[in-house]
């Protein structure tokens, strides 16, 4: 029998078979539910309401008899045996869905939520639709089209700026004006002191006036349908970035553009991702592609040069420079987008080659560039994109950490998909490790953040030492001497989808560790250049698809970030759709991700000689310098 | 034997026979000198110095001893014997030429008067071409490319402007910087407080950089191509517009941009004619298509429609309401021109359905906006347009005179072209006419200013009384009962192009006399709306081709124009190239365009009740009110 499972708030719904867990219901409903034990109720954390339906549980001793009285269940210890509706409660958001919850990407769910986190913006978007009602034209007044609708602009809705019109819609605006009996919605773009005409519809329209948000990873393309007038999301999917055929990393789509139409194959390659990403977001809300007023995108450098069909030949080349890091409207039909085609766009600014309009948009979106604490924001993925300041002043930087935290240059590292190995435990006594996958399937591989769980969980149970070296000495299987190094069997052959075994071998952990310095190193070179420590960091962002299933406790294990207390770290989810997002509900956040782009200073890490030397200090689990973390330290006597 | 013949300061240059009418050789090298006796030597205008070669001349009372001591000659009396250098003195461009002088249109010829004109301005073109020197990026300073650009710029040449970059720029200019080692050369727009990058140039290419000025008039296209680093116009040439073929007017032209895929053949015909017209300039210039930095155009408001793709569909239609009288600067691609698609161009403003970019470009030349005298100017051809007003106010009307003035809806009336005759003179004694003809070839027809100076010679002669009727009582055979109403015979058959009698019947007449009133009427109206007198205008421009051969006591004569003192009087020339000029060299003259078209009010005559009054009183020869021109009526008694 199939049951429906139905989640609030987040109102998202599942169809499982009876019997399913409720945590992998959960989980494929994508709910995101912490479950830090892998799922053995023993941490209690994934605490859910069952308002309506029947589930069958398993006793623990993690819930009072009050709670149980209340409906309170342990997902990971509940089977579904009904239709069910479900509440997940504030406080069982603990550990990363908290975070997720204040992070804007969680945002997105509720209209209370963005108007909280606008608050401090004028909620005034760059482009927007205003309804007049003119006069018509007479012997006595009359004055052409375009001054009429100006004038009317001015009186209605107070608008003062010099205003032009985009040529395709002066073609036909006559007509429309005159068979609308001069009713019309004007749609704008407005810029410093200037706005443009970029549509005009018959009627009032301003209640479709839709965005959409993309968010343009090398890996994953993001996109989210915002409705303007209500500022809520009416709906959002992600895609793989199709370029991905022409290189997996921007080095080898780099490389791929400066061959023959290589440049425009890749830039066709992302405009058919994004247009058919769109055309989906458009199809699930049911609402016109000609509801949409405009696209806000987010990307790195190299990415929105693509986008652009600007060559990315002189960023792989010393002295690693961009074409350009400010990028003008323009309608998407410039990039070679039939869907849209006088629809205008707006790309986030970049600061340098490797710091992009996704970390100038993350950093708007974790409010770090309006905040007075002194503030580490961190993006991981195949760099480390760092970011450290406050209201005043920021500093960035760019580590290649490789892409190991992407599942790439691990023996069975995979991309955060299905059958992914996200979570694992393992067993201080026996070494055996319990493990949770993405899609709750039979296990394919491990992905970024399942390797830094790993990893932790490896070092913390003495597997491996502090140099990352697997210890033979331990007697269990799992740990064996593998082809060409030792390695620890993850999961057994008859246990995975592939049928062969899912080890973690020590060059892995060499890559790992490699990756991890690389990013610790760059932060210290921050800190170093800003003549600050990292106790005055008073708060931490970490953005990134990676940043959504990685505990923080696990990060600052294996000495990825400082030690510093957990309250201190926040999780932003995707900064850069978060950030496109909100710059897409108010000009005045595109306006200031002009002057974070303008005054963040970039440091140049391959210029920079200190780099080196706090790399290789950090090529120690989790540092040569064991004092700057005493918490994990501690932790280590007490296994 | 051939002779060449060389004027000076024109340095215009013709090849004629031995033994040729020294004026006859001005004319045919487009010197225009005026001969307001028909070229009998009686009114002693056409004086020239001979330089260097040999004429034969007849005596005449005109020069004095130390004149022809001098080498003064009178043109008209004199024949060519070798080849020739001559000078015009400044003091024989009298009439006509004199104010041709003064006009814009001449100051083409040499640098100095450019100058002059434009001393009143700004010489900070809108589109302009500037050097840099960049020092190469390095590890330590990698600002990317557009921003090294823009802040050498603002070093260099203190471009203080918000700045960006045409897309099309931005994908090549990378390698252009590397390959020309960082010294390129920008070409800018500039608009109030912004300056768009269009162009990048390796090295320095300021001296190359070329504008073309373009008239867009309904029946012929003019243009001008003009070096911007010196401020010269290199080349010159008109067509006819291409769209006659879809309509000898502007309303034909509006019904047929109506019909299925009117507008569309429209817009490519001129377009056509444009890119023609820049091909031919370029060659002549002997410089590169790649050499022009941009296009400055003016034409009147259905011309710009139609050049813009916009219907003119409800200019045609009360309350005749253009879409837009203001417009953006685009590329010649979005006009669909395919020779210079990546180059900006710049339409100048119109005011209202009838009064367009040309005369607003015709006031900015004859000066009227910026002066503090009450100036009329009046742009005579299928319609009238009238401008009254001064440095702080404009009024402006437009009256429909009909096809005569250009030739039209006159049994034998034609173009301006080869064989027309525009100037006459009537013996009055024996009725016999003196005819001189455009080219010096055998007689065709009669253009627009031949038509006046016919009427007028017709009107002091008394062949025609002050309604226009012809005096059948005269014994002549010239003047005979046509075949449905009387006519006088202007040329026999025998001595015409196609070798019949070319007449002017009491039917040309009338029009005439309806046209003329027309514009006096308009006149009348926009002096009463501003509460003005004729006497109280100190100055008066006369623009159009049609003026440009045209004497000012003939259309005083026939009671076009109010009677006024003849030094008010200016012939501005095209006024519309004259103004595109003028405004490809300085911003400030564009800026001010936008301001004279903002002001100027528009006084609609079909709403205006005075207008017919006024006009039924103008259908006399001169007026109905004979008081309002005493100096036409004195001679009418002296004859």
């Amino acid at each position: 029998m199939k049951c429906k499972v139905t989640f609030y708030p987040d109102n998202r719904q599942v169809e499982v078979e009876e019997g399913e867990n409720l945590l992998r219901a959960a989980m494929a409903a994508e709910v995101c539910i912490s479950a830090s034990c892998g799922g053995d109720g023993t941490c209690g954390k994934c605490r859910m309401i069952i308002e309506k339906g029947i589930v069958e549980q398993r006793s623990t001793s993690r819930l009072t008899t009050e709670e149980i009285e209340q409906g309170y269940v342990l997902a990971c210890l509940s089977t579904v045996k009904s239709d069910l509706e479900v509440k997940i409660p504030p406080e069982s958001r603990l550990g990363e869905f908290i975070e997720r919850e204040k992070a804007p990407t969680s945002h997105m769910l509720s209209a209370r939520s963005w108007e909280e986190h606008l608050s401090s913006w004028k909620k005034r978007p760059q482009v927007q639709k205003l309804y007049i009602e003119m006069s018509p034209p007479t012997l006595d007044d009359n004055a052409d089209d375009l001054r009429r609708i100006k004038r009317t602009l001015s009186k209605t809705h107070g608008l003062k700026e010099k205003m032009d019109i985009d040529l395709s819609v002066s073609k036909y605006m006559a007509r429309v004006l005159r068979e609308a009996s001069w009713r019309v919605t004007v749609t704008l773009v407005e810029s410093d002191s200037h706005a443009k005409i970029v549509k005009v519809e018959a009627g009032d329209t301003t209640g479709k006036n839709y965005v959409v948000a993309v968010d343009i990873g090398t890996t994953t393309v993001g996109a989210r349908l915002i409705n303007l007038s209500e500022r809520v999301a009416v709906a959002q999917g992600s895609d793989y970035n199709a370029q991905a055929s022409c290189g997996a990393d921007v080095i080898s789509r780099m490389i791929f553009s400066c061959k023959k139409d290589g440049l425009v194959k890749l830039q066709s390659l992302i405009v058919n991702t994004i247009s058919e990403l769109i055309a989906k977001l458009v199809s699930k809300a049911g609402i016109e592609l000609s509801d949409i007023s405009c696209l806000i995108l987010a990307g790195n450098t190299i990415m929105t040069h693509l986008l652009f069909g600007l060559s990315p030949k002189y960023i792989r080349e010393a002295p690693y420079v961009p074409t350009a890091t400010n990028f003008p409207w323009i309608k998407t039909k410039d990039f070679g987008m039939n869907i849209l085609e006088e629809v205008y766009a707006y790309c986030f600014p970049c600061v340098a080659s490797y710091i992009g309009g996704d970390v100038v948009a993350g950093v708007i979106a974790s409010g770090m560039s309006r905040s007075n604490k002194l503030t580490l924001f961190i993006d991981v993925g195949t760099n480390g994109e760092i970011v450290l300041g406050n209201a005043d002043w920021l500093l960035a930087c760019s580590c290649s950490a490789g892409p190991a935290f992407e599942g790439g240059g691990v023996k069975h590292g995979m991309r955060a998909t299905k059958g992914a190995i996200e979570q694992i435990r393992i067993d201080k006594d026996t070494y055996e490790p319990m493990i949770l996958t993405i899609g709750q399937t039979k296990p394919a591989g491990i992905c970024g953040s399942g390797l830094i769980d790993v990893l932790a969980e490896m070092f913390l149970n003495k597997v491996v030492d502090q140099r990352g070296k697997i210890n033979m000495n331990i007697d269990c299987p799992r740990v064996r001497k593998g082809k060409h190094c030792p390695e620890y069997v993850l999961v057994w052959a008859n246990e995975t989808a592939n049928g062969k075994d899912i080890v973690v071998t020590e060059v892995d952990i060499d890559n790992l560790i490699r990756a991890k310095a690389a990013v610790f190193a760059g932060i210290s070179v921050l800190l170093e250049n800003a003549s600050v420590n990292v106790s005055d960091i008073e708060e931490i962002f970490i953005a990134g698809a990676f940043g959504n299933y990685l505990e923080i406790e696990r990060v600052q294990i294996i000495g990825l970030l400082p030690e510093c207390p957990f309250e201190k770290v926040k999780f932003v989810g995707n900064g850069s759709l978060a950030g496109a997002s909100l710059g897409s509900l108010s000009k005045e956040i595109l306006l200031e991700a002009e002057e974070v782009a303008e005054k963040m200073a970039y440091v140049e890490l391959s210029a920079d000689a200190k780099f080196m030397d706090k790399y290789i200090s950090a090529l120690f689990l989790p540092h040569t310098n064991v004092e700057l973390f005493p918490t994990v330290m501690r932790e280590l006597k007490n296994k």
